[in-house]
C-alpha cells in the first residue's frame, strides 16, 4: 500500500524537480524544505505528493519559478509584499523572514502577501520566529470550499491559520489548523476508505446535511468549523473570513469566491478583483512584552498544567498543539516517510518527464 | 417579565455608581460607556446586569477604583500595561488607545494587559480602532469554565476574541465571539426556560456527553468550539489556548486554571503565576499595507458578495458579522433597553446601598 522513503530522497528528488521547471538552486532547496515539512509533520496531504500538482500550475503558467518577490508597500512594523506569482512554498519564508526582521525593530512585524500560490504548511512558516525568541502567525486563503453559515455557496477557502509560541524547556506550541470542521486531508482519508463522514463536515449542493465524503465533488461544501449554527459554525465562518479579508484584501490579493484554485485543470475565476492567492504573517518579540525567560517559564507552567490536567479516558491525555506533528517528525526523520504507492507512481512519472531519478 | 430603560437613564445612572465606588468622573464615564456597549449590542450578558457584580469585586478588594494604569515595558510597536487591578471596563480603553497610538508610527500596535478584571464586551474594545481607518483586536482570557479536549478539568475561560475591521460604504466588519461552541449567556438563556442544550454544548463532571444547562452548577464545563474532537474541538481548544497565552502569558497576567473568577463570592486560585486578569489588544493602519480606499472598496465588495451569497432558506441571507449588534444598536437607541425585571430590582437594591435612584 505504501512505500518508505527517506527525507535526503525525497529532499535531492524534490530539489531537482523545482531547479527543472526554473527556480535557482536556493529557491528550489526553500520550496523543498516548505514542502516536505508537511510530511515530516505527518501532513501527509500538504507535502510532496503536491508536488506534481505544483508542477502543473508552472505548466499551466499560473506559476512564475524566476519570481522576482518584493516588497511593494512598508512601514517601520509592516509591509506588503507582491510574489510576482511565485511558489507560495518560496514566497512565504521570505516575507516571513521580512516579518522576522521588522520585529527586532518594531517589536513585531506583519506582512501581507498578495500574487502568491499555495504555499504549504501554515505551520512551518509560524515555526520560522521560535528561533529568534518570538510568536509567529503564518494564515493563508485558499480556493473556495466552504460554504458561510446558511449559504449554499463555496465563498472560502479552508483558510488555516498557524500560531508558534516558544517554550523554555518544554518544546514549543504549535497550532496549526483550517477553520472548517475538518481539512480536506481528512476528508480524503475517508474518500479512500469510502466511509461517511461525520455530521457537520460537508453538506449537500442545495444546503442540506450530509454525510457522503464525495460531496464537494457532486457540488455540495465543506463546512465552517462548528458545522451548523447551534453548533456555532458562524464563528467558523467569521474566522475563516478574518483569514481571508487579512490574507487577501489587506494584500490587494484575491479574496473569498475569487481565489484562484490549486488544480490546474480547473479554470481560474472570472473578474479576479486582485491578484494571486494571499498570506497573511506575524513575528512578535517576546522581550517585546516581557522578559522572554520569565515568559518561558510560565510557558513550561501553561504547557504542564494542561499535558497533566485530568483525562477523561486514563489512555488519551489532553494534546498539547505542536506534539503530535513533533512526534511524527522524530519517527519519520529516522524511520522514514511513508508514500501511497499511488503517490510514488505519480512522482515517478513526473521525475521521468524531466529525466530525474526518484531513488 | 422586562422593563425598556434608555441609554441615557442607565448611563447615567451606572456613571453615578461607578463615582461611588471611588472612580473619577472621566473614568466612570468610561466605564459606563464600556459596560452598556453591551446592552445596546444586545448582548445582555455583559451589560448593566453585571454591574452588581462589578461592585462586588470592589466590596471584595478585588477591583481598585482609582487605578493608577501605566506601562511597564514598550517597543515603537508595543506595551505591556499594569492594569493596578482596576475596572478592566476603564482598563480596556486605555490599553487600546495605547495599541492605537504606537500604530500611527509603526504601522501597527499590540498591548498585553496585566492585573486587569473582565473588560465587558471585547467587540467595543475592537472597534475603538475603526475610526482610525484601523483594524482593532481585544481579546481576554477568563475564568476557567471549558475542558480541553479529552479532559474534564475546567483549564480555560470562555477566550472570546474580537476582530473590527472598517469598510468603505457597507458598515465595518465587526465579529466578536467566544472560543466555545456557546457563551455562557446563550447557557443562561437554556437554564431560564428549562430547556436543554444541543449537544456540544456541555460536558458533565466526569467528561460525559450532556445537555443539562445546568451542568456548570453539577461540576461540568464548557465544551471548547467544535464540541467533541470528531468535530474540530481541538480547534476550539487551541483558540481559546491561544487567547490566554496572549492575555495571560505575554502580559504577566494569570493563565489557565488560574484566572480570577468574576464572581466575589467565589475564593481566588491558590499559587497565582500572575497579576489578576490578562487582555491582548492590537491596532493595524489599513495604509500600512495599501491605500485605505483601496482598501476599503475591495472590503465593500467582500461584504456585498457574501451578504449575496445564495441562500439555503430564502428567508435567511448570509450574516455579516456585526450586522445583528448594529442592528440591536438602532433598535435600542430609539426604543430603549429591555432588562429583565429581577436585573431591575437587582439595579434598585444596589442604587438604595448608595443613594442613587434608576429613573
Amino acid at each position: 500500500m505504501y512505500e518508505l522513503y527517506s527525507f535526503p530522497q525525497l529532499f535531492d528528488f524534490s530539489v531537482k524537480i523545482f531547479t527543472a521547471i526554473g527556480c535557482s538552486e536556493s529557491d528550489a532547496q526553500q520550496a523543498a524544505h516548505s514542502l516536505l515539512s508537511a510530511d515530516i509533520r505527518g501532513v501527509d496531504s500538504h507535502g510532496v505528493a503536491r508536488l506534481t500538482g505544483y508542477v502543473r500550475l508552472w505548466e499551466a503558467k499560473r506559476v512564475n519559478a524566476s519570481a522576482d518577490i518584493k516588497v511593494i508597500h512598508e512601514t517601520p512594523g509592516t509591509a506588503t509584499v507582491d510574489g510576482d506569482a511565485g511558489l507560495g512554498l518560496v514566497v512565504a519564508p521570505r516575507a516571513m523572514q521580512v516579518a522576522i526582521e521588522k520585529a527586532r525593530l518594531s517589536g513585531t512585524g506583519w506582512v501581507s502577501v498578495q500574487n502568491s500560490n499555495h504555499f504549504g504548511i501554515a505551520g512551518f512558516h509560524a515555526m520560522q520566529a521560535l528561533d529568534h525568541d518570538m510568536i509567529g502567525i503564518a494564515m493563508t486563503n485558499a480556493s473556495p470550499l466552504v460554504a458561510p453559515t446558511f449559504s449554499k455557496d463555496k465563498m472560502l477557502g479552508t483558510n488555516p491559520i498557524a500560531v508558534a509560541i516558544p517554550a523554555g524547556e518544554e518544546p514549543a506550541f504549535v497550532a496549526d489548523f483550517a477553520t472548517t470542521t475538518a481539512a480536506n486531508g481528512k476528508l480524503e482519508i475517508l474518500q479512500r476508505k469510502n466511509l461517511p463522514t461525520p455530521n457537520g463536515w460537508v453538506q449537500t449542493k442545495d444546503g442540506m446535511p450530509s454525510s457522503n465524503a464525495h460531496e464537494l465533488k457532486e457540488g455540495g461544501a465543506l463546512l465552517p468549523l462548528g458545522g451548523d449554527k447551534e453548533h456555532g459554525s458562524h464563528k467558523g465562518y467569521m474566522l475563516g473570513s478574518i483569514v481571508d479579508i487579512f490574507s487577501g484584501v489587506l494584500s490587494g490579493g484575491n479574496f473569498g469566491p475569487w481565489v484562484p484554485p490549486f488544480p490546474a485543470y480547473l479554470p481560474m475565476p472570472q473578474n479576479m478583483p486582485g491578484k494571486g492567492i494571499g498570506h497573511f504573517f506575524g513575528a512578535m518579540r517576546i522581550d517585546a512584552f516581557r522578559p522572554a525567560a520569565a515568559f518561558k517559564k510560565d510557558m513550561d507552567q501553561w504547557i504542564r498544567s494542561f499535558r497533566n490536567a485530568s483525562p477523561i479516558d486514563t489512555n488519551q491525555k489532553v494534546v498539547i498543539p505542536g506534539d503530535p506533528e513533533r512526534e511524527f517528525e522524530q519517527e519519520r526523520m529516522t524511520s522514514g516517510i511513508p508514500l501511497f504507492s499511488s503517490v510514488v507512481q505519480e512522482l515517478m512519472q513526473l521525475g521521468e518527464k524531466f529525466g530525474i531519478q526518484l531513488s
